[in-house]
């Protein structure tokens, strides 16, 4: 990830195009810096072309100043694009493999960080790209792509020539949708084209710094001769006063290493000031360590800044995001496919009202999940709103109304109407979401649940065994506390189940409760359950088999059928993890209860941004990426390790199974789960528990530091020593993959787990 | 807006770069339509060179069909860069003014629409752009820039050459920045620098078809010998089979185009069959035509799929987007600007979580909002959620916490409070948004209307002048109907009018209507007003000096003051026109009422996207294009005529004054009322009024057709008839610009609207 030192600033050289003079200004740049007498490292990561011709050969010739250093990674002869290089030499039989995108980016994280420890005056890094923006790296990866985990500060070559307007802008605009800092554009005066006067309006008004200087003199036949012009002109350029040329590059590259120090510094500070954080008591954040300041994201790490008492290390840490930022990172942070995939529809659509329109991105998102997604062979209608909370709303309103008018519900008693759903559930923070809940720590004055909840039996992984914690009602029930469970894919197989005894006594128990409920005058509208886990109410993997015969019982299946599509109440399966975004999926009989003649029968609920494109087209290319990694290798492995036979039903995780297993024995450990992305640890913190218990939260406090990354580089991009951001619900902590996490980043963080757990 | 018709298959042909074949591959494509018969348009916006260096004189010499016709719009001697050409033409003194992005679109749209209307077989057209896809157009805006309105699909030439990998791609990341459909990427097979082996597979991976052919052969001395050559290279292009060649690139242009016509005449019907819109009754929009089609956007028109027909009409047509997509099109539809403003975020950071974090784009914002922004002055604090409706119940659960402390309100007692407001109110679709409005039509069976609503005076134009039109109660009070006012300036200018006689009946009012309420024991917790206008409620703009005394009645400001910054209720105010993102700015005793140290105390309301960098992005560079607006001429201009003397306090609208004055003295008007970007018209509809009532929307009807485009090219970008989509509230219509909406364009809504209502 990003690094940024003090006393070494940094700056990486893209071209607009090949030959458009790159190598000139780097050398410009190089000489001047060591003519301030700051010590200079050029790094050029990937050479192609004869070792005569190389560019670390020409900085070496013309600024000869023994401050300056250079380097190159990697070298190869063929004048082409590196990823041909590359495969060329491959070709040759050398056996040589070619560098991985990862073996790149750690090469060069490791020598910055060797020249970070060398001087204590400021040092200045040049790291000089090949050919354009976009030209590949040795892996094939465009280089835009391959060096973004770095994030390094950027200046521009631009184009020249004729056509160079719009390379130049081109270029600027590839780097732009990688997020890159763009800290200047640089590029030769050419009187004929007068590109330069074109740019320089252009990036001015982008408040981007732009510098023009003379373009070299022509090439000379003689070699001495041509090598004495070529000083001359460096010379010149390095002495020369005037005001856009390289000595005001310098000042202001020195300036914006300065600046964007200074602002990271200063932004701690800042929020304390001014903002109001959702889900935290500011009481006990008033600190400026606090506040986490992130610098940037890339894939599963935050690039975040840290205050550092040694000039060598860092200010930018890479940070595990260990809740996959609040469950929204699918495919991890700054993919560049989603990043297109947004700017796609916003420069067709911008955002289009949704009400009696339609468009492609939210018509084909409808499809998929309505005909191919989790609607398959139920639903017919799609829904948009903005968020899991109004989704939540949108589906109360409908099962709602579909209620009162299968059973015809009179106006007085329509307000009485609760939801059947579980204890600990939680549906959004909107009072109508919360209202779906109990009463518990996520109230305000105008809460009032409405409905009845059901304490659910749980599932987890204790002293190395699964099984079903049952509720002390059930277990008074049943006779038994914990039910032992051969796997957790026995549990998940809740067909199989149906037939045991213990689906026999949760049918008696949720049927005699709700003949209870009955009598005592609660009316029900609706059920409402969380699939798989409840979050926020601390990671509760509900018994699928409760929830399968709570939706049983609700809809009458064992009773007397009635011809309709459905009986009983409406069902709501209330499902996060979307893109800012949400949908409410109905059946057609749902979406048939407010169909009528007067507008004031239809869902009058709508948000500005309903089915906004750039939310639509990102999902669609979110899904299209899952198809993929559903098939990839990494999925199949970490099947692999779960598999109990040959059964594809098997559930499993990108968790290792053994280390699940392994944790689930330590002392401090209550229970373990794991499921897909997820990993949640229940702490043994005896009384000490719940949404205001602070116990997970000062166990994990160690992974706030670097801790167990025992080899040399680390698993984050880069290889930096990693942190890692947790979140805990009371004696819960969970960590959250995305679902393209490599598997080396899973493993050093189950390292790091277990490096606190055993010894807390 | 874009041009689509079922018999002209129309592409416009960018290059990745100067020089990389752009006039051979249009060669070869215009002669292998032509070999298939189909009739062939060439099309060149801008030539710059020597004549006899012409593109078009290229083409003619090669594709000698008589079925080929060439044309070139704006032709200029000097090989540079069109911006320049133009430069130089103009500063010869030919007093030639170098034409606007207005005018190229207007002439390449009309002839286009005159291509349209020669044949009866299926043309072709390809139209040749100059340079790179960024190459400045006449005017120097980018090409890419400038041809946008017109939406054409795309064939971009790929650079073979060194380095062109790079260029290729970023030129296709700028088209789609812009959104364009790229059909097909078509380049050299160069079999050194091999770039097309690296791309077929990069587009094939984003499903872009691509193609590759032989290059020409050299250049020959000779000039016959050359042309002979050259003619037999494009003879052989078009003769060869091979399956990458011109003629798969021909049948995959044809198979997109249909396959264009075909998604667009599918989608009424699959919409119908899949979606659930908001706010409509799906009762009464069964139909196909029901459905608008938004096949894209651009500035304030909507590009709809209508179907046509005649051959010779495009089957999309430009709709002006009369609420700016829900007021949210501040600066209308795919802004460049937002659209990189968006990428850069994207591209940066993706989403990162926001609890105790920070990032520039949101504390950027926080900090414009707060200290320069509407919380000018008294707010020390943003909390961001992500919607009106959810910045709303942050603010009810601000208020209402803050509330409890300051009056030590007992448990019990805190659900009971109500809040103060306004009949006709409405504050978001969430249930405790709806909570805070009073019983109506946006109802759900939760909806329980807690709290008191004041129905409130209204201000109007009415027969040409401005008035106060008052409620049966304050009639009776005062003993008038309605208060006639010297200007809407007076009215708003609320300081003055607290001295007057109404204010006192208002303070009265408001203050024993108070007072009645806690005697029957009716107990708020808070005021809630929409500034300005209560929109839908029915575009209702409230007397601020109501709102004013209201707030000083809350507050207790008239009697004793005490020591703390606030007294008697919190007051909300309630805005809306954000991006798909909310804030809600609270005071520092608000903030305080949250402190503590249990983190129960905290403000635990949050979505997993609160304060995205992409919306903070986008806000940012919206709140930077306001403040360019607020300085430029065309503000400046619209407020002149609505200027009163020299008072700056002027309230002033987009819309014309003596347009508004003339429409509210027809019989058909009952009052109309612009303020800003907003013009609402009441219409007299006798007792079909409310939301229910479609009024109006039968009324405005004629503007879903073209109407009262008396002169040849109408407003919208490319000169189009244009329709007009427009929302009632019953028998209220309203129009709303964005703020930059051309004075054409008013002008021309202005014109269109007379003509339904002076027909009505």
């Amino acid at each position: 990830m990003s690094s940024l030192f003090k006393n070494l600033r940094i700056h990486q050289i893209f071209g607009a195009n090949t030959d458009v003079g790159k190598t000139i200004f780097t050398t410009a740049l190089v000489s001047a810096s060591a003519a301030r007498n700051h010590p200079v490292f050029y790094l050029k990561p990937v050479s192609t072309g004869p070792p005569q011709e190389a560019d670390d050969g020409h900085i070496k010739r013309y600024a000869k100043s023994n401050l300056v250093h250079t380097d190159c990674l990697f070298r190869y002869d063929e004048p082409v694009s590196p990823h041909l290089a590359a495969k060329l030499k491959a070709r040759e039989g050398n056996s040589i493999e070619i560098p991985s995108d990862r073996t790149i980016v750690n090469s060069i994280a490791n020598r910055i960080r060797q020249y970070a420890g060398r001087h204590q005056q400021c040092a200045h890094v040049y790291m000089e790209t090949a050919g354009g923006v976009h030209s590949p790296s040795l892996s094939g990866t465009s280089q835009a792509d391959c060096y973004r985990p770095l994030f390094l500060p950027t200046v521009l070559i631009g184009d020249s020539k004729l056509g160079g307007i719009s390379s130049t802008i081109s270029s600027y605009e590839s780097l732009l949708l990688r997020g890159y800092i763009v800290d200047a554009v640089l590029l030769f005066r050419d009187e004929y084209y007068r590109n330069w006067e074109y740019l320089e309006q252009y990036f001015a008004e982008k408040g981007i710094h732009i510098s023009t200087v003379n373009a070299p003199p022509p090439r000379l036949p003689d070699v001495s001769a041509d090598q004495a012009s070529t000083q001359e002109y460096y010379d010149h350029l390095i002495k020369s006063a005037s005001s856009g040329g390289i000595n005001a590059v310098l000042d202001h590259l020195d300036q914006c290493h300065s600046k964007r120090i200074e602002e990271l510094v200063s932004m701690p500070k800042r929020t304390l000031d001014t903002i109001w954080w959702p889900f935290v008591q500011h009481g006990l954040s008033k600190l400026e360590k606090d506040v986490t300041v992130i610098d940037s994201a890339y894939s599963d790490f935050f690039s975040v800044y840290k205050h550092k008492k040694n000039q060598d290390q860092s200010l930018l840490t890479p940070e595990f995001d260990g809740s996959a930022s609040w469950w929204t990172q699918t495919v991890g942070h700054a993919h560049p496919s989603l990043t297109l995939a947004a700017a796609r529809a916003s420069g067709r659509y911008g955002h289009v009202m949704f009400p009696q329109a339609t468009h492609l991105p939210a018509l084909k998102l409808a499809e998929r999940l309505v005909h191919n997604g989790p609607g398959k062979g139920w639903a017919t209608r799609a829904f948009y709103s903005d968020n899991g909370s109004t989704g939540m709303e949108v589906a109360i309103k409908m099962a709602l109304r579909a209620y009162c008018r299968r059973h015809d519900i009179s106006e007085g008693d329509k307000k009485q109407l609760g939801v059947l759903g579980l204890n600990g559930s939680y549906h959004g923070d909107t009072i109508g979401a919360m209202d779906a809940c109990a009463e518990g720590v996520y109230s305000c004055e105008w809460h009032e649940a409405k409905g009845f909840w059901f304490d659910p039996p749980s599932i987890g992984i204790a002293n190395g065994r699964p099984g079903i914690t049952l509720t002390p009602a059930l277990s008074d029930l049943i006779g038994e506390k914990v039910i032992p469970a051969p796997s957790l894919s026995w549990i998940y197989d809740v067909e199989s189940r149906l037939q045991t005894h213990l689906a026999e006594s949760y049918y008696a128990y949720v049927q005699e409760t709700l003949k209870r409920l009955e009598n005592q005058g609660q009316k029900l509208g609706t059920l409402v359950l969380e699939p798989l886990v409840m979050g926020a109410g601390g990671m509760v993997f509900v018994d699928p088999l409760f929830q399968r015969i709570m939706v049983d019982v609700v809809r009458g299946r064992t009773e007397n059928k009635q011809s309709s599509e459905w009986s009983g109440l409406p069902v709501i399966f209330d499902e996060v993890r979307t893109c800012p975004l949400s949908v409410t999926l109905a059946s057609e009989p749902i979406f048939e209860a407010f169909l009528g003649d007067s507008k004031a029968s239809a869902l009058l609920h709508g948000h500005s941004y309903t089915a906004h494109a750039i939310g639509c087209e990102v999902a669609n290319e979110t899904l299209q990426i899952i198809d993929t990694l559903k098939a990839g290798q990494d999925w199949k492995d970490a099947r692999a390790k779960w598999a109990q036979g040959e059964s594809p039903k098997d559930v499993w995780s990108f968790w290792d199974p053994n280390f699940v297993q392994t944790i689930s024995q330590l002392p401090v450990v209550d229970e373990v789960m794991a499921l897909g992305c997820v990993l949640a640890i229940k702490l043994n913190s005896g009384s000490d528990t719940g949404y205001v218990s602070m116990s997970a939260q000062a166990t994990f406090a160690p992974l706030q530091d670097h801790i167990a990354d025992t080899s040399e580089l680390s698993a984050a991009p880069g290889g930096a020593p990693f942190t890692t951001h947790y979140r805990t619900l009371g004696n819960v902590a969970y960590f959250m993959t995305s679902l393209n996490t490599c598997s080396s980043v899973v493993g050093s963080l189950e390292d790091k787990i277990w490096h606190v757990l055993s010894r807390a």
